[in-house]
């Protein structure tokens, strides 16, 4: 977004700027339209881009877009052909990507997983040779949005540590869970196994702070409170940080995703996997993913599975918080309240993601929308 | 187990007392069909119960059955009857427990998860009106030695809190996910989503030791160092344990647990489940499991998989460790060490647990095994 002629922007008017949630979707799909990215994948990434800017999971949102356009650039990540299952016994089938664009490839994969759940009462499909695939929470919730409970997790490029070794393995290998709920917040779990998200560190970078010790270490495996430490050769720590506080818990989740992904659709593991987030890499990322759906009218029925997550929640939300000024939250209250919001009052875009996005509007040749305004 | 005659046993003479594992579960056997249970459900828990014990998980072996005896003893644990698939969509089922004893409800409820299986890829279980237990990692692994990848997870009784609230709300609710290797130790994650599962504070409590901050808060909220903080009103932390090491994730870990347990099998949630490892309560304790199984067959061959599990398995133990006297571990391998050497060498009794099970036996009149022996 070009500053307004006669007008020097000081980053309070760039805090002020938000983009309506549907002209970013658009803008989403005509530059990927525009590296010749098919229209219906465009969309499906848009989709989820946008949904995780909604929800202020603003780290993966469109702040991603730039390192997709790289990747599309320089035919690292492939344009032609379909996501396609090649095995199926039913209530489980695998999807090869075809090195697509990820969240083209995980929409579909979690939409079989759904149709065959509604057949069998539980669905399960591997996706193999996929890419970067925004956030897992957006796969969860499209099957809760259908009436189930909706599961997946991805591997991703080698950043965390298993505890006790000196070397990063796994990635931050997210994990989702999403229920249909009767009223209310929608209950959404997205969580990465490792202690933050890559997110956070980002965060602190930008703010110019330094961060707790117990998320990074340095290339030497000594903690740190330095938020680019895996710039220098640092890595992270799986959630649960030390030893005496159940890292090993944090590790093993790390590879419960993988053994779910990887190992079930036959992918590569561990650092065979390419790292999108830090760099665009030079072959085929080669991620896998995995999406679970759950019918609870398997079980009993639909609506008082419902009813029950309402209440659960609800239940959750009344307890004494230990802190009287912040009430006890459940998981996506948060990012469905900001979502309320930010479809109503358009998106706000941080000044050096804005920078980004118009690097890439006018590489591209693609004006970001003109509806970007001040609020 | 008496000691010798003529004999005062010091407590160095009780930590070398051994009990041959195939004795032990045929004592187990015995003590609860003297207590009405029924053949199959005592071998279904004995074979659990040494499960754990010969892994050198202790605290969730025959130190559990007094409580379950004393359950039986007054009929807060049912005796007659069947666990019974109420419900059956092809790959899901659900289980009614009856009340009867956790281990016979799990042991169906995952066969029938391993049969849909092998029909479908893909099977889910969930089972309500159960019991404690034992070990999920005994019911995931139960697949796994059937080729299959198992999941388990199981709801109980109250005292976690969720991530700032000033009340326990959710059990340590474990999980567990088994997965065939074509060789090496058995890859078995099994982990409760509190920061540090029961047992451990129970060792401390015995060793007279305190714990670290992080694993309890006293009965106001505070950090406590006290093993025994929960005897005085105090509760549990998620995993993380600090807001800023994300004890948010944990508290959703536990949820998920709940949801797929309790919500999806249509039981009590959070306070709602009876506290067996505590107090024996005075009603049915009414705990929810839920039981995966993926047959890896569904996406490639079976084959493959398990020597990709082996491969991953053995990178991650490759690996340079942080401290070269202690090298990388993958979930499983010490229980699977344990369980070569206690199969051979029989398995040691604590000796408070010791006097426990002498109680227990005197109370049924079945005598602890004679070949119990010193090493």
């Amino acid at each position: 977004m070009p500053p307004e002629v006669g007008h020097t922007p000081t980053p309070q008017d760039q805090d002020d700027l938000r983009i309506d949630a549907g002209d970013l979707h658009a803008w989403v799909v005509a530059v990927l339209c525009g590296l010749q990215v098919q229209p219906a994948h465009a969309r499906s990434a848009a989709r989820a881009l946008v949904a995780a800017d909604v929800q202020a999971i603003d780290s993966h949102g469109v702040a991603r877009l730039p390192a997709y356009v790289e990747r599309l650039r320089r035919g690292t990540m492939a344009v032609e052909g379909q996501p396609q299952v090649v095995a199926d016994r039913g209530a489980t089938a695998l999807v090869d990507g075809r090195n697509l664009i990820g969240h083209a490839v995980a929409e579909l994969a979690m939409d079989e997983a759904v149709a065959r759940a509604r057949l069998h009462g539980v669905g399960w499909v591997g996706a193999r040779s996929s890419n970067h695939f925004g956030i897992a929470g957006y796969y969860a919730r499209r099957a809760a949005d259908a009436g189930l409970v909706g599961l997946c997790g991805t591997n991703a490029g080698a950043r965390v540590a298993p505890a006790g070794a000196g070397r990063p393995f796994f990635g931050t290998n997210p994990f989702a869970l999403a229920a249909p709920t009767a009223r209310g917040p929608m209950l959404v779990v997205d969580m990465a196994t490792s202690a933050v998200a890559t997110g956070k560190l980002e965060l602190a970078s930008r703010a110019g702070t330094s961060v707790p010790r117990g998320w990074v270490v340095d290339a030497e495996g000594r903690d740190s409170t330095d938020p680019q430490a895996l710039a220098y050769g640092g890595w992270m720590l799986p959630l649960g940080s030390f030893s005496h506080l159940s890292a090993h818990k944090g590790y093993a989740l790390g590879l419960v995703i993988e053994v779910l992904s990887a190992l079930l659709a036959g992918g590569p593991y561990g650092p065979g996997v390419g790292n999108l987030v830090f760099t665009s890499g030079d072959g085929p990322a080669r991620v896998s993913h995995f999406f679970g759906a759950i019918d609870p009218a398997s079980f009993g029925s639909a609506a008082g599975f419902a009813a029950a997550v309402a209440a659960l929640t609800e239940d959750l939300r009344a307890l004494p918080p230990t802190d009287p000024n912040q009430p006890v939250m459940t998981p996506g209250e948060q990012e469905w309240r900001s979502e309320q919001e930010r479809r109503a009052h358009g998106i706000p875009i941080e000044p050096d993601v804005l920078d980004a996005l118009s690097r890439t509007a006018d590489e591209v040749a693609v004006p970001l929308p003109a509806t970007a305004r001040r609020w």
